[in-house]
Formats: C-alpha cells, sequence, structure tokens
C-alpha cells in the first residue's frame, strides 16, 4: 500500500520533486508484448509541456522521458517500467525568496505541519510537476489499450474558463487542437484569449473545468463496491493538483433531476448491442461501464502563486504578506487537460485487466440466453 | 486488494446483497481497548433504517447489528470486527417481475453484462441496503476517533433537493435533527416536504446534494499523491450508490474564481495555531487537512425506480416497457446522509491511523524552530 | 491493505475468535457463474473437522458453513462470499484458569504485549480454529479451479511425525485416506499410530512434516520479484498456526547440491511440452511455475498446550508454573493437512487470475516461433 | 497491488533487469526527518557488490546509488526516495551464445513461457542484480531504526556450504567480517575455502545455508494472521533469488522436539521484562515478536550457471546442450547474506510502523495492571 501509488493490476507510482534531480513513474502491471515508442510517450509529454504558450508557465523543461527498464527490443516484458524525466531547469533561487513564508491556497503549510520539513523549492513533491510522471505512464497506459481494446478513444478539452463557459451548440472536437486552451468552441477559445490576457498582465489566475471523455470503451468494467470505474475515476482525478470537484455524466446537475428524466432509456441497436436514448449517467451504472461515453468532469482552482500581495505567516509564526513571483500559469486548469486524459487512460486499463483477471474475456450477452443463467465464466483460460 | 474493501489501516470490507441472508462489514484494523457498544452502532443504524418517514422505501428491516467478532468483554481486540445484519423483509416476490426486464438508470443491465448473472432480486449488490454496513463502520470509525481524537464532531445535512436550495444565511445547526430531511434551514425543509409530497404522489422522484463537514480534524491528515485526505473522501462518496459528483470546498464553482479570491489568506490565531480568512478550500491544501473544517458535498441522482413507464430492453433483447412498483426513496438522498457521514469517519481515522504509523504524533509546529529543520520524527516510538 | 487478508485477485479475509459467537471467511474476487455447493465446501471442512480421531483434539465442532453471501441460483455472482461458522462448543470454563497465566510457547504473552488486551478464551483470535475459514475458503477456490483448470490436483500428507519419516520407496497415494494421519506410507502410519498413543497418555505432543503437492498447473503461473509462486506459497503456509518453516522442492537440502546436481534438465516431451529429469526445483523456476508438480513442505510445531508442567509468567509479572488442561491435539500437524491444501488452492488460483488479467490467454510457445518475439499479448480480450 | 512491491507502509518497489540502462528501488513511506546519507547506503551495497573475492562474480559493477528523490538538505521528507544504480559493465555479448537455450536451474524457461518474451541478457528481471535495489532499500531501513528502534541489531552471516556446517561451539561474532564468506567459524570458513576453490576450478557451484539475527526487536510487532512477522519473512527471504527454504527459530527441526522440549519457559528478567529458558520460537509467537532474538534461515540453491555440460532445448523446441560461460558465483549463497539482512530490516521496520499506526506507542505492560483489562490505545495522538 503505497500512498504514490495509483490502480489495481495496472499500477503505477510516482515519486519525485519539482526541484529534485529528476521525477518519474515506477508502472508495474504492463501486460508484455506491448510495442514501447519512447518517442510516442514524448509525443503526451510534449502536450503537458510547460511554456508552449504564453497561457501557461515559462519554466522550460524538455521534460524528456527515460525509459529504464521493462523493455527488450521496442516491446514490454511484462516487468516493471520506470519512466525518469530529469528536471533541468530548476532555478531554485528564484524560489529562494518564500523558504520562511507559507504559500496561500498551496500545500506549504500542510506538508510543513504534517512532516515538520519544509522543502521550500518551488513546491517539493505538491508541485504539478509530478503530473508528467502520469502523462508519461498515461502514455504507456494508451500504448496497451491501442493493442488490447483499440476501440478506446479518450479526448479532454475544457470547458470553462472562470465565469466563461462553452456553447454546448458550438462544439466541434477538430477545434481542440486548434487553440491553446484545448477549447472545442471556436468563439470561447477567443473569449478566453482575452481574458486570460487581462488577467495575465495584472498578475491575477482563474480557475477552469475540464472534461474528459473515453469513447468506445467496452461494457462491463468496474466492480462493486469500492471498486467502481467511477470511484476510481473520482479518486484519479482529484489526486491531479488543484482539483476540487469531480462529476460524471450529470454531475452536480443530478440532484436538480427527477427520476424521469434522469433515467436513460435502453433500446436495441442496430448491431444487437443495447442503444441508449441519452446519457445522464455519464456511461456508468452501478459502477460498471454502459458502453456509453464515458463522461468524467473536474474543477481546477485557480493558480495559488500570484503578483497579488496575501496575507500569511512565516515558520516561526510570524503574519506577513507575500507576493509569489516566479513563472506560473494564469490558468493551471490548461495543462490539467492532458493530465487527466492519462489518469482515464490508466483506470480504463486497469478495470479492463480487472475484468480480464476475474471474468475472461466472457460476460453476459443480451440476446437469445444459452445454456441458462451460468455466468460468463469461460473454461480453462490457460488450457 | 479486495474491490470490496475500503481504506488503508483501517479497512472496511463490505458483503451482501438486498436480498440475501445478510450482509456485513469485515473491518480490520481497529485500534484494541475502544469500548464497542452494540448501542451505539445501533443509534446510527437507526439513522439510515428505512419507513422512517414517508419519503423513505417502506420497507421495513429492523437493522439489527450483531457483532460476531473482534471483541472481548465489551472492547475491540484489536482483531477484524465482523458485523452483521441480518435481512428479514425481504419480499422477493415483489420484484419477481423484473427477472427478464432491465430497470433504465440501474445496474442491472450492467452487472448482466459483466458478470452474465442476472440477479434480479432488488438490486443484488449493487442495491443500496448495502450501505447499512457502511454505516455500522463509520459507528465503529466514531468510536475510535472518540477516543484518539475527541474534537472531531462530523455533521452531514442535506443542501438541495432537486431545484429547491437552502438558504445559507438561515443555516440553523439545530434544525438538522428536528425534520425528515437532515435540512438545516427550517424554512427549505418545509419546501421540500410539498415539493416530495407532490412527486410521490405522482410515482416520480428527485435528486438531491448532501453535505458532510468534520471539525476539530488536526492539520497534517493525509498524504501525497494518490493517498490524498480528498483523494479519499472523494472516492469514498463516489462509491456511494447514486452519487454522480463529489466536492471539496468550493467544488466546482472553484472554477469561476480568481487566484485572488480563492487563496484563504493565514493569519495566527490566539493559541499560536494558523487560521484562515475563508474555508475555500475546505481544509485541504495539498491533500493534507489544514485544521479546518472539511467540506465535502455530493449529488445524489434520482431514484431510479419510478412509477413512471420507461423504455427498456429484456435480457434476451426484446424492446419493452417498465414501471418499477415497490418501495422506493421518493429522495435517495436523504438516506445518503447518515452514509456520508459514515465514510468521513472511515477517510478520518484511517488517515489518523496512517499519520500516526508514518510519522508518529509529532509534526511540523508553526513557531519558534528548535533544532532545525529536523522533521518530525519523534525517538523510539516503542521504548 | 488488511493484515488478515491473503490474496491478489483472489483475496481472503479470516475474521473471528475461537471462542466467540462465530468465524469465517469473507472471499472476494471469484469469478462469476460457478457452481458453490455448500456439500462441497462441508466435505473439505469435514476433513479438518476436529474430533475424529483419538488423535486430534475432543473438541466437538460440527464446522457447518453457511454461505451468507455472493451466489444466486446455486452459483457465484462476482460479488463477495461469505462463509460463516457458527462456534458450538465453546466450553470457555475450560479455559477459566489460564486468565491470569501466559501458555509457554502460545500467542498468550505477545497478544498481550501488543495489544495490552488478554482475550484468555482458548487462544482468541490466534487458535488455530481460524483454519477452518481457510479450509472453506479453499473449498472454493478448488470449484473455481475445477472449472477454469480441471487439470490441476491438489494432495497433501504428512512425511514426518517427531523422529518417524516416511519411506519414500514405500510412497502409495492410495494410502493416504486410509489412516487418520494422512499418511501415504502404510508402515510408517503404524509406527505413528504407537509412538502417538505413548505421547498421548504422557500428556506431550510432538511436531509434524506435511508436504503438499500440486499436479497439471500449467506453466507461466507467477511474477517476480515479491510476487513469486513460491514467495506466496512460503507467506502462505508460513501463515498457518505452528508452522515454523516453508520448503520448495529440495528445501533446505539445496544447500547440500551442487549445480551439477541440482539443475533439472530439460528434454522435450512427446506432447511437444518441455519435461524435466528431475524435479529439484519443485516445480518453480524464477517464482514462476515449470509445468512440473509444485512441492511444498513445511514443519509444524509440537502442539504447545500439554499437560507437563511448564514454568510461566502471570500478567500481573509473577513466576509460576502451567499445566494446559483441555482438549488438545498430540499432534497438530495432523490438522494442518487439509489446511495446507487450502491454501496452495488459494495461491494457485489467485495466480491463476493474476496471469489472466495481464497476460490473457496466451504466453510463450515453445516450437517453431511465428512472428517473432512479440510477447503473448492478445489482441482486444473484451471485443 | 503491484507484484514487485513488497512491505506494508514502508513500502519498497523494486524494478530493472541486470542489463537495462539501471534498476533501482522507489521507497514509500520513510518517515521524515531521516537523515539519509549516501555513504551509508553506498557501505551496504559494497558489502554485496560482486568481484569482492574469487568467489564471487567477476562481473564489476561499482553499484553506485544516486538518491533521485525524497530528500531536503540531507533528510528524508517523508515522501517517495527513489534509488537509482546504474548498470555499467554489462557485456552483453557474454551472454549472446544463450539467446536459443533455456539454461537449466534458470528463469529463463518460465520467463519465456509467461511472458513470451525471451530477454536473453544475464537472466533479466530473473537475475540476482535485482537485489541491489533491495539492499539499498535495506540501507534506508536500517537508517529509520536507528532513529526509531535504536535497540534493533541486524546481523547476517553463513551456516552451511554444501555438506560443511559451522560448530555452533566454536561460533564466534567477530569473526564474520573476517573471512570473504561471513563465517562466524573461523575453522568452518577455512574449509569452505578449500572446498569452494575445488569447485570452482571443476566448473561447478555448490548451495549453502544463511542465518539472519535481530536482536533488540520490541516484543509486540507482528499481526495477525496474514500478516505475521514470520509469514511476511518468510515471504521477504524466500523472495530473494535461488532461496529454496525458510525457517524460523528451530525450523524444520521443530517437526522432531516435543511439545515438553519445544515450549520456551517464561521467567521474569531483573528489568522487569519476560525473559526465556531457550529460543526455540525463533523470537515470535503466534506471529508477533516476543522481544527475543529473531531467528531466520534460509537455504540457497547452488548457482545454475555452471561450466559443466547439461542437456536443455532451446526455444524453437530442440534437444540440445549448453555450458553457461561467463561470471558466475560458485556459491551464491555468500552475496545473499546482505540481502536477508536488508529483507530483515525492512520487515521490522514496517511492521514497527504498522504497529505504531493501529496501537500507537502503547501496549501491554507486565507487571501490576492500572485500569483493568483496557488495551494499550493511548489517547489524542495528534493532540
Amino acid at each position: 500500500m503505497s500512498l504514490n501509488s495509483f490502480g489495481h493490476l495496472f499500477r503505477v507510482t510516482t515519486w519525485g520533486e519539482s526541484h529534485g534531480p529528476a521525477l518519474g513513474a515506477t508502472v508495474d502491471g504492463v501486460p508484455p508484448g506491448i510495442a514501447v515508442d519512447p518517442e510516442l510517450l514524448q509525443f503526451w509529454l510534449d502536450r503537458r509541456k510547460p511554456g508552449q504558450s504564453k497561457y501557461t508557465t515559462q519554466r522550460r523543461e524538455p521534460d524528456q522521458v527515460e525509459i529504464l527498464s521493462g523493455t527488450f527490443e521496442g516491446r514490454s516484458t511484462g516487468t516493471p517500467i520506470q519512466l525518469m524525466i530529469r528536471n533541468t531547469d530548476q532555478r531554485s533561487k528564484d524560489y529562494g525568496d518564500i523558504a520562511e513564508k507559507f504559500r496561500p491556497g498551496h500545500a506549504d503549510i500542510t506538508y510543513f505541519q504534517k512532516y515538520g520539513i519544509r522543502d521550500y523549492r518551488g513546491g517539493g513533491r505538491s508541485s504539478a510537476r509530478e503530473t508528467a510522471a502520469r502523462v508519461a505512464a498515461g502514455g504507456l497506459a494508451r500504448a496497451v489499450l491501442g493493442r488490447l481494446a483499440p476501440s478506446v478513444e479518450i479526448k479532454g478539452y475544457m470547458t470553462q474558463v472562470g465565469p466563461h463557459g462553452i456553447d454546448r451548440a458550438a462544439f466541434d472536437a477538430a477545434q481542440i487542437e486548434e487553440n491553446p486552451f484545448w477549447c472545442p468552441d471556436a468563439g470561447a477559445a477567443q473569449t478566453w484569449a482575452d481574458y486570460l490576457d487581462g488577467l495575465r498582465k495584472s498578475g491575477n489566475s482563474v480557475g477552469a473545468v475540464v472534461e474528459i471523455v473515453a469513447r468506445g470503451v467496452p461494457a462491463g468494467l468496474g466492480a462493486p463496491v469500492y471498486g467502481k470505474l467511477d470511484t476510481d475515476l473520482a479518486a484519479a482525478m482529484m489526486s491531479i493538483n488543484a482539483v476540487k470537484a469531480v462529476e460524471i455524466g450529470e454531475g452536480m446537475a443530478a440532484a436538480t433531476l427527477t427520476g424521469e428524466e434522469n433515467a436513460d432509456e435502453i433500446y436495441m441497436g442496430e448491431d444487437g448491442q443495447p442503444v441508449y436514448s441519452s446519457n445522464h449517467a455519464g456511461g456508468i451504472l452501478g459502477g460498471i461501464s454502459t458502453g456509453q461515453e464515458i463522461v468524467v468532469r473536474f474543477a481546477v482552482k485557480p493558480t495559488s502563486s500570484i503578483l497579488r500581495s496575501r496575507k500569511t505567516i512565516t515558520k516561526t509564526g510570524e503574519e506577513t504578506e507575500i507576493i509569489t513571483k516566479g513563472r506560473h500559469d494564469p490558468c493551471v486548469g490548461i495543462r490539467a487537460v492532458p493530465v487527466g486524459e492519462a489518469m482515464m487512460a490508466c483506470v480504463i486499463l486497469d478495470h479492463l485487466l480487472l475484468h480480464r483477471g476475474q471474468i475472461g474475456d466472457a460476460g453476459g450477452k443480451i440476446g437469445p440466453q444459452e445454456g441458462g443463467n451460468q455466468g460468463g465464466q469461460d473454461e480453462g483460460p490457460l488450457g
């Protein structure tokens, strides 16, 4: 039971601080024989990389991933894969003046209260730099999904920045890659650009909402009662820095619906699979996937490091003020998009392996039943 | 790794179905020497018990808990405590007509797709009856907290039913026990009563929002990065039946705030402990408790069993309609309140034990520092 | 992480004390659709049951197992199966005179030193009665193996009682069920009978060696480095009461062999599978099964409860003597045989599910290679 | 649940192969504020390092450990510590000729059967090089023990090489560091030197027995039923490469003892603590430490890589012969001594933290009882 680990069978343990020599992910449970292409991992890392637009931190990190173990001739061996990313642009002097003061909204004070250690170098373990390791692990998860469940497609985007939400009617997936905000609505992207320019100049920051959708997930993934797919997704997303809320499907709005409105009606599709009239459930019923799109949304709070003076205290208990200089994101939600995608990939793969472990390739088939109510257990898995 | 278990050191495994002989919780990691009073456990169970008002299911279950192991002369021995609740009012004939049809919004279809088994007896393992076991385990967690951290107080209540939210200005904790909705606003309680009467008569149901607050939690509980206090709380709450969203502190609204608005400023309190100007963070920074109130909110979707006809399919793939007769809650959120409280108690106790395990009773003290930056490790814990 | 749980995917949590109301096993991860026959579980339990011959304790317990959850119409649903056994013949007065004294060789003193609780009722949680729950869980594991890997056969027997070992040349599997010692050598069985008669009359007891063999286990089960099949078997057997040593294959004798003697040479069998010239390895290489017989041996110390006076101390620190009256086994190793079999079944099933989870039904096939060194990953497990 | 992880609260995950770029250990759960001295870790690693005498492999590896995370200003922060060791002397051409053949006694064949991958570079993940990571983690565990339980001393040595055991009467702890065999008996060391010289010249190898003793371990560590101290020690030692048996205290010999002989009698010591007349139990009763020396013994099989021709098969199923050239240990047991010590340190620290988590610093005190049978629970751990 490592508190820095995530997942059941596909198990990711991340390590490292924002200003140590390196950080990384130890990934266990990877099926063997999967092509692990460093350039593909790098592709995903590059999407999270800081300094790509004026809307994210200007810290310059190549975030280059090294594969230290677990592959042979370019394929996974089934043993732990160690993914390491060196920290290069550490500039720890930038942070020197906050060695004694706790930054409001940051974990400085709670880490000190817990551990009695004040690692003032950019947040230490609580820094969002840790998420680079998740993205690398998520790239690995995607590679495995590509082999085991090629139907799965995972896509994240922002739906709100501060008070400005997207117009769902203007949703255009093709837009997502066309602006620095992963915004599916070209009009909203322009609004956000203007809004964030203003915030950045005024030294302020703002929160955001990110939505992650997984399409093509087979029905039947997840488990009762604490191993529900939505339980693991909630944990996965809430574990991302600055996330304060997680929604599945209708999310908080489910509170306002009646049972009649909320229950997605079921029909038979042309391919003999169930189809639904709507997806209030976000693709999950009773913690198990329905085969519809899995829809997760999370709120990211505004970056706490701002150029506005805030009242705080020092380690020795004196009241003071602080302005957090340095290289910060005006809207840290932007870089949370690839992280949320990575967590989605890890959770889905993990549940795919769990399902295969307990149940094999079978399951219940809707349609004329053969052999009665016998469960989906196949015979002789290693025959 | 049991998917029906929750917690790290204080470990709860629940088992049982809505219409089997019994259900219960196997609770491991309970500290020894704690008085375990069956009447106290029963007190908590009675709060969740169905049939207490016309707003909850009319199923009659005494929900009487038996302690089968782990105590001696009324105190915990440190070994697993088995809490069993017999099912008595099973009336499985009520459910007979749904043996072939999948109820929309329920886990019927996904359980069948996963396991190939159609346990049509009231939802089987996916039934909210499972939460009785959680409430019993939560009672145990409260008993331990009463000994180890008596400052902790946990309180849950509803803040919204369908479109009707409470008026925060009218918040009165004393009201919570005075109405069948755990509503802290007497006016809202009256509105809800009228609203739910109408819904119940029309055979419909509605969603709700529940808020759980823990006061007096010591600073320093929680851990990076996947063992964050909010990560575990998100998983705990999302694992409750029908929950579709979890918020910490500002929750989804954090997306709309600026960094300046959101960062809770820090001062020194009169007792030499930090105090905060506000609690947007919901008592958690970087996954670790600040010592402020821990505030968690979750949305419960409307009961899916309604007396309105909905389209669905059968196990054999035929399209049909269904009206779910039986004894159902017009607003299942009501009974989720004691469940949310129980999960909060389990999570906080678990992190208290984890903290004690890794760090002992010490930690970082804010104030004049002795001996430099040495961490909170005490000497010779078993000396 | 429950310390009273065992297994990764097939997860057994036992609970209960020797003199509480009941004990049992919560078994999670059972594949769905498996026929769970209470009479079959009872069959295995009856083999462990006390009081079956004069060589085991005269405590009379029906050890009747109740299935409280996780089945529907006689088949597993895939959710936790709760197996409960009521304690009936508790006679706690037998134990009353040891409430203040610690019995040498027993866990009385260490449980008190750990927990500060003296549950003097027959050993409490440290009693060998706990193993009834394991045998029930093992029966479940056998039922699943019967479906998933019907080639697997598990057989346990005793090979030594005190100074008297079996004659391997006289090994006759048919004898195992023909004597009260699970002894495969009729001559040794007679020697043991005489020897144990003498010991019993003199109020003494003696140790034993038990061997458990699993035949028909597919090659490829197990995992590096801490999830080795032999690692899990060592833990499984060492966790049984009174076990002081575990051997795989040659065991301790491996220390005396040369590399030339010890390395099992490999040939091709008639069926195109590898065969070995010998089985010094006990069927496991690098923690992974070879397809040969898995051979595990463990030593059980003599029953500590004897009618001979031994020096000890009281809870309050006074020196005294104790004679442990009551109903005890002169050779507790006898009843450890069905327990060892049960643990073997659980470990093998667990690794079968783990293998299926990570790798699917495939793996490396020895013989002409198609498609290069690509690993055994199959495509689309849920397709 | 990573199968490459070990421990509950002090959690070690190792990664890496014998011929990849690096290997290491991700160590989570380290208490904060512990001085982590790279030179001290190196001290332990150097003891395991190959090539130190003619009795171990001539592979030259500096085995230099790098600390990549989890420390600040020389002290642990409480977050994961990544210990990396670069592989430098890989000479993979040495192994080229075994790419197609499976070496008898090695994991080559089982890894291939499991994963479908033939990583022929020196054993890959199954190589004993992995144990370097354990020794580094063990060094960390010792550093923590030095702070939390300074009374604990751990010492390993060899007691048998092939047919030659030590003379217990000649046991002299001071000898252990004086010969290349960690042999506590100077006479036996000479015998072994001669014996191993002969074996080495003839291209053969031999097995050994290693004993690890932990002194000064507090009473009360360990837990029922699958979290027993001896269960975890058995797993820890059996997980070391080439180990085929694990004994606690009397071990296999316990089978030959009577209850009267085996039960260690209890007295009161001068310091008011219990003392025992003997230590057949090896310091563990019911899975919990007694405060006596913890004594673990394990058998290491002979190195399978020998210069003698052995029959085997190829990946494509052809029968052939193999002589394993390369740089191998004539007695791999020698280098298992520091590994066994490291595993002992990890297990004891882990159980110390677990005990502290569940029970705090208290426990049952033998002597005049105050306040009745109330258990060792202290009040307000974070007060």
